[in-house]
């Protein structure tokens, strides 16, 4: 399963709508027979794409998944179907799908006679590279992660409005690795008039990447037409909205499931007090300003006891950073 | 020494302008025969008490030091005397004694004989209970922790003034005992005003321990007669200033060695822009506020290369909170 969990990874980014999934094919004797991830729309599932390689090997053998097959005909035949096909005799799988037409796929293999189990490394899957996958079928809403780089004193800025740089080059590469797994990348005019940001991503030596998610400015100003994040180098919506709703529903629409908010403290504070932030990625620089923007504009709080609660799941450094990722207490963002 | 190490610790805060060091005493099989800590002064150092506890049992024996024993007639006659009057054949020390009358312990033994070792667990102890102290002997001002508890988004208040509670009920039992091993506690005007706080140590049944650090409140306006500040819980002395030196000059006159800055943004702030604060111990709470009082107020940067530089020590939970040590980066604070 950990590299089922690997091969799912790696395709973050370039399966939405679809999601993100790995799997690997054992023969008989138990040797690694076949592997393989979800392809880009309209490509076929991981499972598929790992039978292909496996082809007669994986006669008696086990298909090992990180999302439980799905057995509705989609924009690909059921996986099941292929799976029986293939004369695979156990399929492991690490999350059930909740989508209510594909689920039920391990029950359809169960009573084909097939040996099934599901759990294995669940909770790493749904919080690692089905994360926000399962969100969106969950609510119905692109799952929208936060991310920003302040100093300990809470600080996006100095007092003249310079940024470059706050965080280190470990945590900013790994912004960069970030917002590749991501569909779309989202900024307020704010940003784009202060910084006039690309919004791309590019490797270590500078160049692009193939694929490039979706850059979004929302705002009602309109920003200048040599603005960077208008240039060729990846696609880019300007959204005339000042509600995060709305402009989550014009992404879903357009088969975004893994926001990345990189916006400045207003629209963040906008996100925030929607309750639509689901996850925030902060990187603490270890540096102190004492004067300039803070990392989040006015969120509909007027006092602490009204303060948004988060549960941190991760603090750890990131070069000379501190990391810290945290999630809404229940009753908060996503659900 | 890790024996000496705790010894050290527990006597944290009651010892200055003393060190405060722990001894243990090993008989010549290295049998435990004593073990001691510095005694608040005009008390005897640390070597003394563990080898009355010793008696007869430490001649031929060994003395386990956190620091360097003392050679030089002060307050008490010096350690070295007491250690050769004993008749110990060893001598382990962490610390050397960078004190210029004081130092030079370690090769008076050494020529009386005595078998004399240096260095073990230096680091542990030189970062840990010694720290403070020396930091006064290589600077000669006291050693200043900004403590403070602010949200992710850096606010150490909401909109409408109120902070309690900001940070979980760990960090304040954690800051509780922090204060317990402080020489003074700091703030301004500012936070007495708004938040009108005790600034004393209690137990967690709430009742008052029985050495308390010295209150300090900077600032011009006065404060009002009936502030809890001015109970007679402990002492407080108010000091009419805008500038940390001045105020680290009057508490270094009077034995202070470790101090905890507790003020608010402005205070906060003059101590960093002066390169005042030593080490600097944030409760960061999974908290977002969008409003309020940022956790540091102008230190004189106004671009984002001027920013104060610091180095992060450690960051850990403490409870849900994350809490982040960091020092300065060569060049600023301390020396
Ligand atoms: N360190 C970091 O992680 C980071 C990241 C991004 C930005 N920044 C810094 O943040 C600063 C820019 O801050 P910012 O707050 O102006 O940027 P922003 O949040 O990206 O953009 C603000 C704009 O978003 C629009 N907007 C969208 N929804 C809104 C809502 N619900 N309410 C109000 N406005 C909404 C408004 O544009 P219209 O007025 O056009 O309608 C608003 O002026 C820059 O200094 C930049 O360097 C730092
Ligand atoms: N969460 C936390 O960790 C924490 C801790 C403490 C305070 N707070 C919050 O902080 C807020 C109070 O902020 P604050 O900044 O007013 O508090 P402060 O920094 O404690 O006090 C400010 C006052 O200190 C005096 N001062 C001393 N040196 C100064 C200098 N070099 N420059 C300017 N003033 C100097 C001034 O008093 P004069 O005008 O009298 O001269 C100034 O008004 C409250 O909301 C409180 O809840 C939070």
């Amino acid at each position: 399963m950990e590299d089922a969990l690997a091969l799912s990874d790696a395709v973050r980014g370039t399966t939405s709508p679809n999601p993100p999934v790995g799997a690997v094919i054992l023969d008989a004797h138990g040797h690694r027979v076949g592997a393989g991830a979800t392809q880009p729309p309209p490509g076929p599932h991981a499972e598929v794409v790992a039978l292909r390689e496996a082809g007669r090997r994986a006669r008696g053998g086990t298909a090992v998944v990180t999302l439980e097959p799905c057995a509705h005909h989609g924009r690909t035949p059921p996986c099941t179907r292929a799976l029986l096909d293939a004369g695979v005799a156990a399929v492991r799988f690490a999350v059930p799908d909740p989508h209510p037409a594909a689920s039920g796929g391990g029950e359809v293999l169960r009573a084909a006679g097939m040996d099934v189990e599901a759990g294995s490394l669940a909770d790493e899957v749904a919080a690692g590279p089905l994360r926000a996958w399962l969100h969106r079928e969950r609510t119905g809403r692109p799952h929208v992660t936060w991310k920003y780089a302040a100093t300990l004193d809470g600080r996006v800025a100095a007092a003249d409005g310079t940024s470059r740089w706050i965080s280190g080059p470990v945590s900013r590469a790994e912004v960069h690795a970030i917002r590749a797994a991501a569909d779309a990348v989202v900024v307020g005019t704010g940003t784009v008039l202060a910084d006039d940001p690309w919004l791309t991503v590019r490797g270590d030596d500078g160049a692009l990447a193939a694929r490039q998610p979706l850059r979004v400015v929302v705002g009602t100003r309109g920003i200048p037409g040599g603005a960077r994040v208008l240039d060729s180098a990846a696609e880019t919506i300007v959204l005339d909205s000042h509600d995060p709703d709305e402009v989550l529903a014009v992404l879903g629409d357009r088969g975004v499931v893994d926001v990345l908010l990189e916006g400045g403290p207003t629209l963040a504070g906008a996100f925030v007090a929607g309750r639509r932030v689901d996850r925030l990625l902060a990187y603490v620089a270890p540096a102190l300003l004492g004067a300039g923007a803070v990392a989040l504009g006015p969120a509909g709080v007027s006092t602490v006891t009204e303060a948004h609660r988060w549960r941190v799941e991760t603090a750890t450094m990131s070069g000379e950073d501190v990391r810290i990722s945290a999630v809404p207490v229940t009753g908060e963002g996503g659900d």
